[in-house]
């Protein structure tokens, strides 16, 4: 199936990824790890919750921890263009016929809560308590020195389906992996910022949250966050990296919370802003799509997943076999 | 004066600046410049005129250099989203009273000429030839090893009314320079495409070009671009830096190409999609505005520019005094 | 078996590792990879011949090339302290009943030549030309930009007996692994220079040469070596890495040239001119003794080594397991 | 003068330049200039002295910090090879006529105390208390993250007689600046451990301690660390910085503690272990040979240096110009 064209006029404007609610069981475990590790810094915090911006952020949070008595995603929320735009996102999810709801989030404007085709709960909302810049406070910065979130990784039982409904919702397709026999996309990476992902799609077992990603700006973070990790007692909390996919050209390294949220730390990323920009494609059997160089992803990689809270899941209906640490 | 509120809905959409064409008096020697030094690749070149691009881009040029008896800028060219955007562009400077006319480009489909509110030379184009890939071909990487384009910086005669100009076309300002004493702005930068600028203005006798710059991803880019031209006859051609801005707290450098055309290398940039993101103020009285650490800018750099091929100068309304080397 | 004390006055005087000679079978594909891979600079060639050095070094070579009908290792060679010293390493050879010869070699002044305990080739000279430095001459850095040899790393069939030969040669002992069920040494890192080593010995089938090591600043030069072989036909000759050491903490690359002689590149070390420095303990057991982080070995990095051409080798005493790639 | 040939026999063995004690007068301000900005560990401290290291260093202190009335340097000290050393450094003092005397000081063994040809105090000692090694205690690294001590640089009043004195000491020029005109040395840098210098001289009044320096791996350490000192109050402490010198290559930053000891960050070295190392020669005229890159150096790097505790200091007899900015 070939990747349909952009839609450069959506429904609804949404400007970007914002954040994401991260059901934890152990507030205290994952304080540390995404404080002292990740280096996020905390803007609020309470006995259930806690609220943590990158360095370069100015909106109130990337990131919500929640005490839960099990792990899961709570959902992926995204910032949109103005007000107006949420009403735009109720019409459009009604009329599909998705169930939407407003909830109460702190620290936010009006927010609304649908899902996407697979029932991968979305929220949407324009505005967020806003704070004073800190990335020009250098000590502050901790760990990997995060500059900002980048972009979620979804399992999807269906990749055309998901290339489909979100582009429908003005997700840019940037790059793409195609199963030569069948036609079908295995993998999908597509934007609304501009960079080259806010969020992607790989064939598995979904809905569910394959990574959320932050932005660093050197590969010299991600070594000092290996020296650091291997050394704290979190050396098997390192899943896979560093390594350099084809895809995107991401310099990466994927690291597990205390709960299996994977995190992505991504170095390189390019300018997509162009609406005329041609969606680069790879064959799934092409090795260097994966890993233009570094070890093969261990099976983990390919296979955990954080469920989203309350969510069914489905196997994936394209049966193929991507290249797997032996 | 304050910052007026950003035009959400201008009424033409650009998409970023594009390219930028210098008459250059020697071709040869500014290829070098440009290829071995700054590492730019050639797409295209004949007696009169070279093509270049930087990595990361698909787009046919960032960069003309044309022959010419005379050094000069001959427009700054940014593409807008589509086809229509161009006739409403049209639309825009007809009824500002601002001459405009459809020019030949190579590789570009339509382009219209017109001029800012000072006159400097304004083109606009949706559809450029696009290129192959070569962000992955390591192999080509020299100099620099730039990645894009990133934005123009020009002397205003009257910074206030360059932001009201390029506010109104949609650039929204993410931070600027206040003169305390009489309200005016010194200088102030404004995006289209989701960094800290496509384009800014710093008070002086203008309309000048300041500089172009090009992004790469880490300082030592800008260290080993150092080591090189201070070894290979260019030690003279580096006019200020490395040191990092208070503003926009880039890590920079600028150099002088072998006509005086100023280029920076820019590295560390902030996203700014959010339309709600607050400009940041900074005083002219401030030193670490213009220079968070590094030695202080040579006087050179406060008055020398490119002049727009055949467009008149004229003096700086406001006189202030920033921080010069002594 | 404890480290042996060391012998802070030896018989003669090594200053540091100095060359190797490789027979290659190609000599063209091998000059392709020593100087637009790696980054070394040819200083002389012939039909046959080809002397290379890195970027700060200036003696006349650290590697030779020799075209061969067969790839193989034609020794190890090592500077000395003065002219007299090689009458003494003379002597010392002969007292141990080592066979010894005075042998000629281009661009050297008088050269001896005897074997280890193994029977390994070692050369020893006082006198090599001495070139210009190059290492301001930014423009011709490539590759890797190779600063200087490190160190070399042999297959012992008995790691005991190389660290009591190599020690009474007077080369300290930095950093070792020992099997605690034996007591038996399993690994040594022991150095003239002052850094890490100047050779490293691995229980294995030996005498072998596993490794030849360069010394490069930053792991960011690895980094962009693995980008240019991953995009010019070297991907599978990347075999281990990157990743940290936990022994000498080096952040090392592991490549093999077009023979299967096996490189590494090698970042961060440390002085160790103290002669009371202490060296480290590893145990055997402790799995980031060899991966502080990083993927584990493959097998091929635990088997494969280079013959020193014409000599025998034998199967290692000590039978223990390492941790392998699955 | 040309530069005399290195002494390979010296009449005591020194290994390293090892530490220094600085007389401070506010301890808490160099506390946290030496911890916090520099980063130096403290491994011991009461009410009116610290102790520091650095992070590869296993000797328990390179730096010691003295409250005093005034600031001031209290000595140099040097590591010699074994107790044996001492004693002939006792005689090799006592011949010169220098007074000599055997001195307490915490942490170490048996520790004599000279004068160099200027009169400064310099003291030798064969052993320290030895510390566990931190190099991987990753999560200790802070400010410039410094690795090691590199070397002494001081004012002297007469180049060629600090060249010859410390020649006979075994200390080894690797660079050096002459006075074309007059013949004489402007400055010299010479070592014992097998980097470019221990101590360096610089034409001035003197004896004075002009700087002391540490060692990192990276220009980045030095970024982050302007960064850090532009960031928390310590902007005016940025001296001279970041640029290469010619003479040694050094990628350098120059700042000052809280009572104007100057510190230096030094980045970049070479193995000078060859005892045929040519030393390479630097006209004064030569504008790269103090700044390769980067701005000119401020009067004061030129005047101002640490005055050793109660020794007289004398005018240069060297009359010369180097470039100063204006
Ligand atoms: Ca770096
Ligand atoms: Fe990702
Ligand atoms: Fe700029
Ligand atoms: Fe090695
Ligand atoms: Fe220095």
């Amino acid at each position: 199936m070939p990747i349909p064209a952009p839609n450069l006029n959506p429904a609804f404007n949404i400007v970007r990824l914002s954040h994401v609610e991260f059901g934890v069981t152990d507030l205290a475990a994952s304080r540390k790890f995404y404080t002292e590790i990740l280096g996020l810094q905390v803007t609020d915090e309470d006995q259930d919750t806690i609220y943590l911006r990158a360095m370069e952020e100015r909106g109130h949070h990337c990131l919500v921890l929640k005490k839960k008595p099990e792990a899961g995603i709570d959902y992926l929320s995204y910032k949109v263009w103005s007000e107006e735009e949420l009403d735009k996102a109720e019409a459009f999810f009604k009329a599909k016929g998705h169930k939407t709801e407003w909830v109460e989030r702190a620290y936010q404007g009006r927010t609304l809560r649908s899902q996407d085709c697979f029932g991968a709960p979305m929220e949407f909302y324009y505005k967020m308590d806003r704070l004073e810049p800190i990335h020009q406070k250098y000590e502050l910065y901790r760990g990997v020195k995060p500059l900002r979130i980048d972009h979620f990784n979804c399992f999807a039982p269906n990749v055309d389906q998901a290339v489909e409904f979100y582009g429908e919702l003005g997700f840019r397709v940037t790059e793409y992996t195609e199963d030569e026999e069948t036609g079908h996309l295995w993998a999908a990476w597509a934007h609304r910022k501009g960079g080259v992902h806010d969020i992607a799609f790989t064939n598995g077992t979904g809905p569910r949250l394959h990574h959320t990603a932050f932005w660093v700006p050197t590969p010299l973070n991600i070594i000092d966050l290996l020296d650091l990790m291997a050394t704290t007692g979190y050396v098997s909390n390192i899943e896979r990296g560093p390594g350099r996919h084809g895809i995107s050209n991401a310099f990466f390294l994927y690291i597990l919370d205390p709960d299996g949220h994977r995190i992505e730390i991504y170095c390189s990323d390019y300018q997509t802003v162009d609406p005329d920009l041609e969606p680069i494609k790879w064959d799934l059997k092409d090795p260097q799509r994966q890993t233009l160089w570094g070890a093969a992803a261990p099976r983990s990689w390919f296979e955990h997943g954080s469920v989203f809270t309350g969510v069914d899941t489905r196997e994936a209906e394209l049966k193929a076999t991507p290249i797997i640490a032996p």
